[in-house]
Order: C-alpha cells, then sequence, then structure tokens
C-alpha cells in the first residue's frame, strides 16, 4: 500500500504528535476523501499505535460505542463496545464522521477529552481511566453548511483541531500514479479535471471529487477504459443527477482532459 | 428465461467488468423498471458469482445488514445478515433501491467501499475483510426528482457509477415478443404507446411505464384480453387516479395503438 | 350467502383470471364498500385458491407480513407469517387497503411481483418460490386525494390495475333485496337516496355511502325500523358530524325516499 | 344503582337492539357525560349479555386488542386480549372513547364489521369467526372539532349511528335526587345552572357540563357543602382554568342557582 | 415538621374531606409550590390513609401505573404498580403535576374516577374494584398557560376542582419563620419581596417565587448569608437567565428588602 | 494536580457549603468550561464527600438514574443507578449540562430537591430517604439562549443558584501556568486573546473560548508548538467553520498575541 503518500505537509503531523504527547483530543476536519482516514492510519503507524476506527451513523447509540449486557449460559454478562476496548487497550480510537452521530451519544465522550479523561460505565458500574496512550481523535466535514446537524460549539472546544484540505495537484497526481500505475500525463489530467470542477464548486453548490474518485477512474482506464469515459463514470455522473448539469460538467471535463498533455486516446 | 435480451449497450457490460476486475463497487441509475435488476443478474452469471439481493426500505437496520445476536439454546448467537454472508463469500451483493434505505443504516459500507474493504462488525467483536470476488452493487432512480430523501454526494462518490435507460424502441418490441411471443406488430404498438407517454412524462410529472408493464400488457393480450383492455389495465390505470388524466391517456394510448400497424383488433 | 350478487362486469372477471394464468399480481381500486373484498372472494371460488387475507396498517411490519423469531421451548425459531404461509401454499393472498401500510413494509413484495416470483427472507435465511397458484392481490381506494399516503408509482405499475365502481343502481337494489329480504320499492328508495348523496359527493367532500350501509339499514327496516329512522342511523349519521350537515342531508333522504315509490310508512 | 334512570328515549333502544339482533355494530356519539357507557351497561342487562369495556388511548396496540405471546415456563403462549376474549364468549364489546385509539390499531376491527364478523389473529395463525350474540359497541364525541384525530369516514360507516345528547331538564333533574337524594329543588338548580352553561357553550367554546359533574355537586351538596361551593367546585373550576372567565362563569352560576327555587342555603 | 402550617384556609379541608366520604376525585390546582403536595399529606394524616405520591412526566406509561410483566424464576409474574396497590390498599393515590403525564397514559384512571371506581387490568386479566377508602388526587398548575399540553376537558370535568393560592402574607411569614428560626422581620422583608414580583409576573411572565423558595433563602441567611446574596441565590436568579431582566428584579429586591424592617444587614 | 487554582470568589464557595448545611440543592450556571466541574469536585475535597458523577444527555431515562431490572441467573434482580447509589451512599451527586436531559427524566429529582429528600423507586417498590451528607448538585450553561431546550421555571427554582463566570484575567494566566508550565507572558497572551474573543462573542455568536482551549494551547506551546499555530488549533479553528469569520478571528487572535508581551516566536 502506498497509503503514506497521502500525507499532508509535515504541519499536521507535528500537531497531532504534539496533541498525542499531551494527551489532548483531535478533531479532523476537511473534505470528504481528502485523507482523513489515511491521515489517522499514518499517525497511527509513527506512533505505534493500534488504530479502532468507529463509523458514526445516526443509529448509534452509547451502548454501542462503551459496551451492553448481554446473555450468555443464562447470566446476562457485559460486554465491552469498541470505545471502551480502545480506551482499556491505550489505542487510537477514531470517530469517522463524527458529525453524523446522535449527539446525545456523544456526551458519554465528554468525560474522556477533558482532564479526567476517564470513561464513566454508569450500567456496568465500572470507571475506566484511560492509559497514556490512549488518544481520542474524530472527524468531520465541516463542508455540509446547509446540514441541520452542526457539532456543538462545546463539544468542538474539547478537541485540537486540524484543519486538512486536498493535496496540492502535483502531489495528487503522484498519488495516483502510485497506486493505480497510470501514465503521469493521465493523473496530470484527472488531476486538472478534479481542480477545474473544484473551483466551479463554490457556484454548484456539489461536493467536488476527493481523490478517491481520481483513483478509481484511473483504475478504470488501467484496465482499458477511455479517459473520457472513466471520468463520466468516477468523477461526473455521481455529482449529480440533473441532465443539463451533467451535461454542462462533461464540456468542462472534455476540455480539461484536453488540456494539459495532448489529444484524449 | 429470456433476461439476457434485456442487457443494454456494451459499454455498460465492460465498465462493469472492469470495476470488477478493479476492486471497485458500482452504482447503477436509472427509471424503475429499465432492467438494472436484470442487468446485475447477467453480470453474476457472466462473473461467474452468484448475486445476493436486498431490497432497501425504511426499516432496513445496519442489523439487518450486518446480523445480530440471536437467543439459542439458552445462549446469544451471533448470526451473519446477508451482506455479512455476501462479504465472507465473496459474492455479488445488490442493494436495490438502495435510496429507500434508512441513510444511518449505509454509514456500514464505507468501509467496504474505499481501500479497506473491511467489514466492521462492532457488536460482534469481528472484522471481515472482503476476499477477491466480492463487489457490492447499488442502484437507484434519480427520476425522483422531488423525494425528500436524497443519497448524500460523499456516498455517491463512493462508487463507479453506470447511468442505464430504456431501451431503444426495437430492441424493447423485441424483449416483449420474446417474452410473451406476441406479435412483432402488436410489441411495436405497445412500445409506440409506452414511448408516447414516455415522452409526455415531462409535462405530466408521473413515472412513466416501464418494459414491464408491456411485458405484462403482451401477457394479458396473449391470454386473450384486447390490446386497449390490456393497455388500460397494465399502462394507463397504474400511472394516475386522475379521472381527467386517465382519460387524457386514454385518447394518447389509442392513438397510439392505432398508428403503428393499423386497426385494433 | 348472496355474494355472488356483487360480481361487476364480466370485464373484470376475465381480466383478473387472465392476469392469475399469466402469473401477474392484480390491484384492485374503486370507493370504500363497492365490494372489492367480495370479488376476491369470488374469484378464490371461481379459481378454486384459498384466499388469505391481511387488513393492512400503519403499524404493519414486513416481520408481520413474513415471519418472525420466537421462542420456544427455551430456543428461537422461525415463525412463517401469513404472507410467508400464503406463497408456500399457492393461495391468493389479498392485502386489504395496501395504501393504509408502511411503505417500507411493502418494499418486501417487490420481488414477488416482478419475474422472480419469490420472497426473500433475510432474517431466516430462506429463499421461497411461488408455486404457480399464487396469486398477490392489493386494494385501495383512490378517493381519499387529500391522503398523506400514496402509493409509490413505481409500486403501482408493478400491478394490473382494476378499476372498479358501485354497482348500477338496478344491480344495487336486487343486491338489498338478496341480502335482506325488503321489497324491491324499499330497496329502490335506498339506492336512490345514496345515488343522490354520492352525486351531491364532490360538493361536500365527504366519503360517499357505500352499498354496505345500504344494507345495514335495509336490515333494519326488516327488522322493524322506520325507513328514515334507517336511513339517517345508517346512511346519514356517519357522514358527518356537522350538525347543519346532517340536516341538510336529511332533508335529501327525506326527498329521495318519498320519490320513487310513494309515501314513506 | 339508579343506573336505569339514565335511559334515554325509547327509540335508540329499539335501534341499538335491532343492530343486535341484525348483527350489525353500533357507534354511539354525543357529549362526554351525556350517559353513553351507562346505555351500554342497560342494554347488556335488557339482552342479557356481559359487556366487556375498552378504554380507548393514544397507546392502545392492536395486541393490546387481540392478544400477545407471553412467556410461561420457558415457552411462548399465546394470550387473548380483551377482544378476543368477547368476541369467544359472545358477549357485547365496548370500545369507549374509539376516536382515541391509535388509527392503526383499529384496522384490525374491519373483518368483524362486515359481513365476515371474523377476527384474524394473524400472530397467533387463528381465525375466530363470532357467534351469534357477540356485538361491537364503540363510542366517541364529535364535539371535540378542533381534535387533529378524526374517525376516517370508510370506520365510521361500518357503523349504525345512534346520536344521543344530554337528557331533557326534567329526566336530569330526575337522575340527580335518585342518585344523591338531595331536594328536587336543588337539583333542579343544579340543572339549570347547566343548562345555561351549556347553552352558553358555542360562545366559549369549553365542553359543557355533564349530568356526572352535577351528581358530583350534588353529592358534595348532600355532605353539607353550600350549593355554591359545591357548584365551583364541581361545575365551574373545571371547565376552565381563565380567571375572568371562571368569573363570568361563576355569575352566571349564581344567577341560575338563584332563579329557579329561591334562596341560596 | 411544621408542615401543617401550611394548611390554606378550612374550606378546602372540608372540600375535601366530603369528597372523600362521597367517594369522588379531587384535582389540586394552583402555582408551584403553593403547597398541594403538603395539604395532600396533611389530609391524609386528617382522614388516617397512607398517601402513596407518584411524580407525573413524559414517559410514565400505564404500565407504570398499574403494573407488568416480570420475568422470575424462568416464569413471567404480573407485578402491580404503584396505582394498583393504592386501589388494592384502599389508600390515596396523588398524581403530582398530572399535566406532564402522557396523556394517554391517564385513560387508565376513567373507569377509577366515575360511578365504577374500578380498574381494568386488561393485561394481567384482572379487575380490581376500588375499597371505600381509596381516594385519587391529582394536581397541576394551570398557569402554564402557554403550554402544549392541556388537560382534555372532560378529564378535568371528572375531579372535584380544589383552586388553590399563595398563603396570604402573614400566615407565609409565620410558615417561613417556623420552617428556619428566622426573625419574623427577616421573613417579612421576604414575603414583600416576594409579593412584589408576583405582582409583576403578568408583565414579565415567569413562573413567580413560590414559598419553597423563600424558606429556601431563609435557610441561607439563617446558615450566615447577606439577605440580599440569599435572595439572589434563591429567589432572582432561578428566574430567568436573561442577564438585565434579572438586574431589573435585583433592583425590586434591594428596594422590597429595604422597605419593610429597615435596613439591609 | 493544580485543580483548586480554578476556584473562583469565596462568595460560592461560602455559599455552596451553607447549602449543602442546610440541605438545599445547588444549580450552578455559567458559560462552558469556566470551571464548574472543577469547582464540584474542590468542594467534594472541602466537604469531604465522594463526588459521583452523570453526564446528562438527551437519552438519559430515568431508569439510567436511578436503577432497572437486569436478568441474573435467570432471575431479575433490581440494580441501583448511580443516582440511587449517590443518595443511599450520601454522596455528592453532580448532574452535568442538566439541560441536556430528557425533561421528563428530570421528574424523579422532584421528591430530592424539596422537604422530602427522598427517591421514589415505584419499578423496585422501594422507597429511599437521604442521609443527611447527600447533595445534588446541577449545571447548565444559559448562554445557549437560543435553545429548544430550557430547563422549566419549576424545576429551577427548586435549586439554589450559583451563577458563575470565567475567571478575572489575572487569576486565568495563573491557571495556565501552573497547569502547562508556559512562560507567565505567553499565558497572558492566551487569555488576551480570548478575553478578545469574548468581548466579540455578542457581535458572531458563537460559543467563546473557555480556560480550558487555552490550557490546550499552552500544552501545545510547551510541547514546541508556535502560538500562532497553537492558538489556531485550538482557540480558532474550533469556532466556527465559516472560513470567513476564522480568517477575521485569526487577526484578532495575530493582534492579540503581538499586544501584551512583543513579538511571536
Amino acid at each position: 500500500m502506498t497509503t503514506d503518500l497521502y500525507i499532508a505537509a509535515a504541519g499536521e503531523v507535528r500537531l497531532f504528535e504534539w496533541a498525542y504527547r499531551q494527551h489532548l483530543p483531535v478533531m479532523l476536519t476537511g473534505p470528504t476523501g481528502c485523507g482523513k482516514t489515511r491521515f489517522v492510519e499514518h499517525m497511527g503507524r509513527l506512533l505505534d499505535r493500534p488504530v479502532l476506527t468507529i463509523s458514526c451513523h445516526d443509529d448509534l447509540t452509547s451502548s454501542d460505542l462503551v459496551g451492553r449486557f448481554l446473555v450468555s449460559g443464562g447470566d446476562v454478562v457485559w460486554t465491552d463496545g469498541p470505545l471502551t476496548r480502545a480506551v482499556k487497550s491505550g489505542a487510537i480510537c477514531y470517530l469517522d464522521e463524527v458529525v453524523e452521530a446522535r449527539h446525545d451519544s456523544l456526551a458519554i465522550l465528554h468525560s474522556l477529552t477533558d482532564h479526567r479523561r476517564t470513561l464513566y460505565l454508569d450500567r456496568a458500574g465500572e470507571i475506566v481511566t484511560a492509559p497514556e496512550t490512549f488518544m481520542l481523535v474524530c472527524s468531520y466535514n465541516p463542508a455540509y453548511r446547509s446540514s441541520l446537524k452542526e457539532l456543538k460549539p462545546s463539544f468542538r472546544q474539547r478537541f485540537v483541531t486540524l484543519a486538512m484540505d486536498y493535496l496540492p495537484p502535483d502531489r495528487e497526481a503522484e498519488v495516483i500514479v502510485a497506486e493505480t500505475g497510470v501514465d503521469i500525463a493521465v493523473a496530470a489530467r484527472l488531476v486538472h479535471c478534479a481542480t477545474t470542477i473544484r473551483t466551479a464548486d463554490e457556484v454548484f453548490g456539489f461536493e467536488p471529487p476527493s481523490t478517491r474518485v481520481l483513483v478509481a477512474a484511473a483504475r478504470l482506464i488501467a484496465a482499458g477504459a477511455h479517459e473520457l469515459e472513466a471520468a463520466h463514470a468516477c468523477i461526473l455522473a455521481p455529482l449529480s443527477s440533473d441532465g443539463a448539469l451533467v451535461q454542462g460538467l462533461r464540456e468542462i471535463a472534455v476540455a480539461s482532459l484536453l488540456t494539459p498533455g495532448g489529444t484524449l486516446e
């Protein structure tokens, strides 16, 4: 895996490490697919700590995080949830897209994010103090400005915030080449196409294409697809279901793909 | 079964196969009844993989997808859900009408659709990595423009998107003949009737008639029904319950059925 | 029982039978009490298939339809629901007032209404293919135009639609006589009263009186009630609780009951 | 008990009895406290059938009506609900304030209120046909015109409707005397007070005082309370919590209590 | 305990006792903290009946009131709830703040509040008739005029209503002295302060300070707090979190505390 | 730990202690992170009582507070919740952010906050009277003025209210130095930066930075981060996700950090 190519500026690495050393929780913000998950995985390797990922969603209860009673052999036995397991084992616990979680589920995190660094398992009657190596990391995408759900300011203030963004074009093209083996010219054209659309994003108001979709397009190209065909399936079609808009985007894409490195195959 | 007649342009077959080879998930879009389900079944035969279909609905929980604890012999035993079974067996897992699902249920799919290709069964404490042959396919109908439910852009970007549409008239008539044995002239008249209504769709704003309803009408005709009677019961009546509108549609239908191949039986 | 008198024009009987032979599901539409349930019972006798009726309501879950796990002898045992029982036994399964059901519960019907004719019991891990004699019939009343609940067009297109209506006055009076033994003149006066109100329906906006309420009124008359007393209790009083409106209806009723066959008893 | 004094005009008794003989369900309408419950109890004695009363409320599920599975000795055993017990025993089943019930719970009544007279216990897999002596009676108060909840017209048409009202003043005073032993002049004054407020009801828009509250006031008077004190506690205070309005009502009450039979004690 | 000092005018005591003798349920109304709970406790001592208090809240189900099935030794055993225990033991059952309860939970009370005096335990299949000494008492605060929740008029008419209010100033000061031992002048100043705010209540629209908060303030003063400090913490600060408003109230308080008996300590 | 540095003016300590001696519950109000939790911990040490903290959230039921029945060895056994444990052991029970709790869950506290000081465990059939040393403390942040959730006035009147605020700048800087070891000049600059933003708070409408975030920033600085880098990650970035606003704040921060003690490192 070439994951480490995703790593952004050294600044984020340093800040993350300082936060880890100071026992401060971290909040990663940035657009979807800009590499937040890979960054956490990278930091886990760097700090030599396992990363335990929890994908947040509307139905995630605090019991899903901390654990619940289960019947076993006729008795009811407490079973730790992933958060409790991460605290006990001193792992990095990564709550992906934390804004999706039911906000009442997040109250359980309060005592872990301040000077107490403690998890209160009220139902189990247990109190777990986090070891030195435990770290809590959350991520969310603040670009969903219209979302009904917003993290509470008091919650966000509990974290050191690292704002991430797309890779610079050169780095992004390198990642695509390393991940898919396509020619650097192809990668550059795909990045140019994405950058054009990202710039137009404020006008159109849709989620811009991520590095992930460029890699997907490059993979289809590596497998034999035409560039435009791959760009349409991976970059343009997911953006909108409005026919006229897709057609306009297609024209942007055609122009972009033609621009940097000559003719389409 | 004459299913394979439904297969659309070779382009979709190629793109689907490339996505399969590159371990990329696929999203099929297109109007209801244009053949998405049959296309997936066709690709399953072509790639020699079983297809496991899950019909999405509002009440589909992530537990319904991944599994749950059930009591057996006094103990609580984990039981895999259909998604987990599909991942473990390396099947093609087809989530039909994914837009209908509770969107929080879909968060469980994130780690399966990126480079991790992994299913985290938090409640069972199990991590399942998908074998090479596992593929995730979803479908939805973007024509429900007024729908309150929309897939999140970040979700849609996780998939290679294949946009499907109705068959061209000649192919559609061939399918009807192959499926029902009616005369090609009858099939052509039914297709003509449907095409006329589909063209009027933007004005009337209802879901246009699918190939499926034409096959149903042809079956009734094969069984002895009058063309207009069958067209009314299968094509017109389901479109609307507004009497005036149905009457207008009926006039379109009569004209359509009379046009291509002479008089009504 | 004189049920068969309710049977409408032969057209509906023929179309229903053809749909049955062609394995197509049927949707019955029409006003409340026009005889949809009796029609299905009649077709069950004609086709020699048992009819399994499910009254739909807001609280009907897909588990209520297909089955659930129940504890028995300490273990959890799967128990088929009425839909599953109907599929396995090849019966006619009649979903009465399907528009009342939670629409997410209806997704379970999709694979039964297309070429698959298959029921996927995801929770039980079982796949049930319908035998030749299985038929799915639904009914709903499109007159509730103001209803918040509407069947999705894609759902309605899965069915052959048979639009039913009130019996013609002569037939309706015959049914009343056959069911209750009242004099034909009495029956004709009740039908005349109902027809007058049905005509006024578009103005007043209430659900018009059904054949069922005329039969109820005739029964009270046969038991000794005055015509106007019976008409008030069975036809007028249930229409509205607005005193002024009921008084207006009462005048219509008095006039109607007096018109066809002379003086009131 | 002097319950039978509550019985209204003979007309309602006759119609109820005819409906019983003809196996038709009955809907009682009328203001709160006008004697609907007592009327059903009276008819039960007259027809020599037990009355099983179910007070409807928002949380009443169909399981509460028909029954549910309960664990007993390790196994799951079906336990009939009150409706099922009433059907099996051929009792009069009285659903008090049916409009309060969750309307989806009422769908279970459909097959009991038409020619089928059958209860389908889908979950238990049992079908119960009602014996000759079973009768379903519902009540509701249509005066709650502003209520968000309204019975569906198609539901109301399933019943013979008997509209009840307050007793005429003389009868009401007789009831009060018989129930409480107060002097007829006291009773007449209380009735006069209530009648005055009932007449003002359309202006003030509150629920008018019922016979029940007059009996309560008379009881307090019989125990030693002043008439005005009792009238205030039982008749006026429950009407409104708006101080000015209560004061206005108090003046009406004082005037009423003074009018018919001389001075206040 | 000096509880009995709270007892209001003899009128309420007499009416409550008459209602008890006549088996009529009682509804206490009045502002928060005016002594409703203590009045019921006082009447329990006077009538020599235990008082069973149930604090009503949104989540109170009818099962919480009447009982439920619990698993014990492998079997399911019915366990009486507090209402059922109160009925069976002939206690005074006090539903505090009944307007807070889910109104559908209150339907269970209907048969206890009319001539039946009976509790129907549908789920347990048991019918409990209340003994002579059972009495149902409810309380609510009608001052929450803006509340979305209002008791239904038909529910309120089931009760003899006793409207309570704050004690007259002299009595209130006596209570404060008796409860806390502060000087009568201090108590008078606190009452004067509260009375001023209560008078301003209609303008400001907040819940006025109760006797309870005056007692709390007097306790802090007895413990050593300054009068203004105690008045701020117990009387003013809980009224509002609007800084400007609290400042205005503070000025009222300062003026009030200075007025009756000289300078502040 | 240097926790005690957080302690605010002696006034709050005295009032809290008097309330404890007088058995009065206390409500702490003030902005997030101003030291409410640490103040309660400090008072626990001062009064030599253990503090039991419960973080309130939307999903907190009264069962979570008082306890529930759990299955153990086949039987159902009552298990005390944290509130019950606190009452029985005479601890200080601290409900953090009580406004977040479901307000219906709070009704269970009523009998603990008045003269009864009693917890009614209706489901367990137990009544627990609090020992002398039990104290109930709640906290909430009234600055969420726009919140849909507000504590009911009658609830707030049950408590002695102690209004807390940020520390004065000098004290706050001392706390930062004591907690993190940074230079007093650095701490002063961070406090100056925070004070500037707090003053701008009324204009911008976001939650102002707390002492907690200043300590976090100082920790990063102590670990090697630039002041501006640390201030951005801990103070500015969590305030808003509006790019323009963050830029404006950044300018305020730069100016603030430059002002008190010279140049940035």
